[in-house]
């Protein structure tokens, strides 16, 4: 009797723990897909990181060299056109540096969420960064993309003339260096898209 | 000594169990908490997408209605400022009343996070959206910003003369949509930051 109570008794604490294993490791395994889940989504942010430090980069050197010198002049004038005499090229050269630097330095806290795929820190710190950084880039390219616009086709009722027949290389390089940058639009929206769903809970 | 044994033996589930239920009450606690504190991050949520949706419908409207007729006219033409002389801001008005009216339709989905507040798919959905319609509010913004400043200052490299010294009024109308518009991009951001830390795990 004393015996049959003892196989009892020592059976139900067993079963217990083997539950509350079984659910253990059930766990593990879910954290353990979860985190190879978020990994591969931060190996993905990191590459498009790199992809938009490239085109970040091209974009704003592009703007930056855009020159052209027609070649004729009068004695006192020389046809010339550069990114310095629009002020918003000039801004967007700027501000598309401050993007390039900002991606360069996100890269560390990129590599922080490949290592650590389940730490949710610096995956908002990333977000909210981003969040901030598609505006000024958006917000650059944007303006960029209207002079260029105004460029090509002038405005009649304020009699804003078209340069783009007279500086045609030059609006060129302009116009290339909007679409560079409006591709690192879409990658930052990526970007923004990857924290979202790694932030997301199971 | 089987008296004993038993004790000792009810004891021990028993004190598995009490741990168990205490365990489960402070989960129960700690989801409360979280449940209590995301409601108040979905109650703002729904505040802003208010305040949002008045202020980008005042600046389509504003930028919509901007319109001067100066006092003296020729045989053949009277002068006449609009926002439907400059494509920039024919794009504002249409690009602030799609983002107007898509706050307007995002208002369910904040309504379903104050209800459930640890829903992660609607708060993922909005997060998304939000961050495809911010570009697309900056865009507008930045464009027309670009030619508000081109109106008030012009541009002596291209000959682009400004047209603010004779349409005073259209061009602090026009100044104004931006600003209000740029008010908007602000609490755009607010609302991506308010998803991302509804989303984040505890």
């Amino acid at each position: 009797m004393a015996k049959e109570s003892t196989t009892i008794d020592v059976g139900e604490p067993s079963t217990v723990t083997k539950s509350t294993i079984h659910e253990k490791k059930k766990g593990f395994v879910a954290a353990a897909a979860g985190g190879g889940y978020k990994r591969g989504l931060a190996i993905f942010d990191f590459l498009l990181r790199l992809a938009a430090i490239g085109i970040t980069i091209g974009a704003s050197s592009v703007m930056f060299t855009a020159e052209e010198t027609l070649p004729f002049f009068t004695q006192f004038l020389q046809f010339q056109a550069g990114y310095d005499d629009f002020p918003t090229f000039q801004f967007f050269v700027i501000a598309i540096a401050i993007v390039a630097s900002y991606l360069v330095l996100s890269l560390p806290f990129s590599i922080v969420t490949i290592v650590r795929p389940l730490a949710t820190l610096p995956r908002l710190i990333l977000l909210i960064s981003d969040t901030v950084v598609v505006t000024l880039t958006t917000s650059a390219t944007a303006a960029a993309a209207a002079m260029v616009y105004l460029a090509h086709n002038g405005n009649s009722n304020t009699n804003w003339l078209p340069i783009c027949q007279q500086f045609g290389d030059f609006c060129q390089a302009t116009s290339s260096a909007v679409v560079a940058a409006s591709i690192g639009i879409v990658f930052f929206i990526l970007l923004i898209i990857i924290s979202a769903i790694a932030l997301k809970r199971h």
